[in-house]
């Protein structure tokens, strides 16, 4: 009925998942919503589009330029299809369950749409999971989501994984501190965010000194905390560092194999982030398997505000190193064996794949469908 | 961060799925697409968005008017937002995997979207999940999927199934055959739709008995087989019912609990199905659960007609009458319990809700997020 052959496929980004990768995707997506649950997460989801300025809201207004949009022919109102699910569930524990006790533990899986595709992530369609921790602001809790994505991840077979955290604040803390204009410490933040030296060097006295110390600081945890503390900043620096420092004596004691860095200048990316943000990659495999931090939400009930921290995972990169468990294997069934006898045999774990019409040779025909298995003489055969 | 407080939260037909519903329908989903694999289908994953003919070719046309439309900035093309994943499958089977063995068998599930809701199902988003068995066109390949399709509603929970069986090549093979002219079998055809026998009184002769005929066959499967049978209609429509007979036949000796009726006289949404086509219902519960039947798919490579035959499910309809699996009891575990025992508590079912605080009352703590157990002097008891 339909004529594809004159057309490109589908649009730059998008694709298809085919066997067996779209059930290892989706096998991947419920190993992580497992073990998400496992520590008392609630599962919430979202539509996969709502209107423009909920989604907008708040860190969501980074977003503004990567969103889809729709009009609503029945609203009379601009639509947008979600870029990010984080949002979303702020939102949700902003309005709809802002009388849910705290900590607010949801989790979350689905589908986001960007209208390009970046230089590291091609794809303009990919799948996220995730938790946020709502209502408590500590580094317990920051413990609990690094270490929980961590958990979900290894659960997902990813190896070597680390995990390199930021504090977004330290730098404009630090401007502050120091007494230095506002021209000066946006030169400061872009030298650091570049790592140019060079830049820094013309900084003189204890600012240059400092700052140019945060950009050698980069690197393992310990070595960089160290570094961080010989530098003797002032007061609310030295502040965020200690919780820097409480943070990562908490997830080394409690997933030694877990490789902590830090990157103390940085904060591209990392606006919204109130409190210390990570990034976590895999040994192999190239791109951010995903991000997490602190932020802050405010309730629609009350107006106040309360922190949250939270952590995103990217499907696309993520299957690229996670090991999406083993399918069962394919049993052929002759046509005219009982169909009786199917749940028997699929409980065994095979997939069985039936002869629709009288087979001349079966083990041809078995063959033919990729089975590696048949049922013949109430036997279950492998076939060579 | 963000205001919600002045605005709508959702457009209409939107919806935000919390727990524990979001995590009953992610199950419900995985336990049909379980069964579905059990059977030998492969999962594809076809993107949200294609480019918007290829979406509306062949029987995508009907979809045309509930398609929300995206300009591709990259391309400069239209793509739409997809409102069925049937003909997504389609498009993969004809081109993709084209040269796969036949019978292709493929399963999926995922989000569509829609302009506007209709009067039974007022969602804008909903889930769809189902299978397609291409390459084959045969009473046997039609019963494996009405059956497979019953067998996944009732490992989900699914009660007092039933099938409503209609060929909607019935009516104008018979026309013709009849050498009606067109403007009689129009009238007919809207007749029979509307169930409006007063309208076929007035049609004269052996058509007028034929079709009040047809029209009185309606409901209990065997029955209508009779009263078809008596009809004794001419050639190509009496070959249409003994292909109905023998599904029918073929059905009720593998499931006799699934109730089967006959609509031999309706064809309204299923213009472009090319066989036996089905609804499915179950005793409770409004609207239909999903549909299926045979149809047609033009290979991109060479250019031939082959049949197939699919069944999509609506997760909307489904949810109200499926069983989710019971969610694990939350166990609350106090603040300061060593993380490391967290594994081995979840593996004995629990779902671990970690104290983030010192607590004054950890039972008060405990029921205050919902909690039935808690972890304390290193046993779980019982919250009363």
């Amino acid at each position: 009925m339909a004529d594809y052959s004159e057309r490109a496929l589908l649009p730059e980004g998008f694709h298809d998942d085919l066997p067996p990768e779209a059930e290892g995707e989706a096998s991947v997506i419920a190993a992580l919503l497992a073990r998400f649950q496992a520590y008392g997460y609630g599962r919430v989801a979202p539509p996969l589009v709502e209107f423009e300025d909920s989604l907008l809201a708040g860190s969501g207004k980074t977003q503004s330029r990567q969103m889809f949009r729709l009009m609503d022919p029945v609203s009379q109102r601009m639509m947008g299809i979600r870029t990010d699910m984080t949002i979303q569930v702020a939102r949700i524990a902003a309005t709809r369950l802002a009388a849910s006790p705290r900590p607010l533990r949801l989790c979350y899986a689905g589908q986001v749409l960007l209208v390009k595709g970046g230089q590291i992530r091609s794809e303009r369609q990919f799948g996220q999971a995730g938790v946020e921790l709502i209502g408590v602001g500590s580094i317990e809790a920051d413990a609990e989501v690094l270490l929980l994505a961590a958990d979900a991840l290894r659960a997902v077979g990813v190896q070597g994984l680390s995990a390199d955290l930021t504090v977004p604040s330290l730098v404009p803390v630090l401007a502050a501190e120091l007494g230095l204009p506002d021209v000066a410490a946006g030169q400061i933040r872009a030298a650091l965010n570049a790592k140019d030296i060079g830049q820094l060097q013309s900084i003189e006295g204890r600012a240059g000194e400092i700052f140019r110390g945060l950009l050698a600081a980069s690197g393992e945890a310990d070595a960089a905390l160290r570094a961080l503390q010989e530098l003797q900043l002032p007061a609310q620096a030295a502040a965020i560092v200690a919780e820097l420092q409480g943070l990562v004596t908490r997830v080394q004691a409690l997933s030694p194999d877990l490789v902590l860095t830090i990157d103390p200048g940085e904060f591209r990316g990392f606006e919204y982030k109130a409190g210390i943000a990570f990034t976590l990659f895999a040994a192999k495999g190239r791109g951010e398997l995903g991000r997490g931090g602190r932020y802050e939400i405010t309730r629609a009930d009350t107006g106040a505000a309360e922190a949250a921290t939270g952590v995103s995972l990217y499907l696309d990169s993520l299957m690229r190193v996670a090991t999406a468990p083993d399918m069962a294997a394919k049993l052929y069934v002759p046509h005219g064996t009982a169909v009786t006898l199917l749940a028997g045999l699929q409980d065994q774990g095979y997939r069985t794949v039936r002869g629709l019409a009288p087979e001349a040779d079966v083990r041809a025909a078995a063959r033919h469908l990729g089975c590696g298995y048949i049922y013949a003489d109430e036997r279950i055969t492998l076939l060579d």
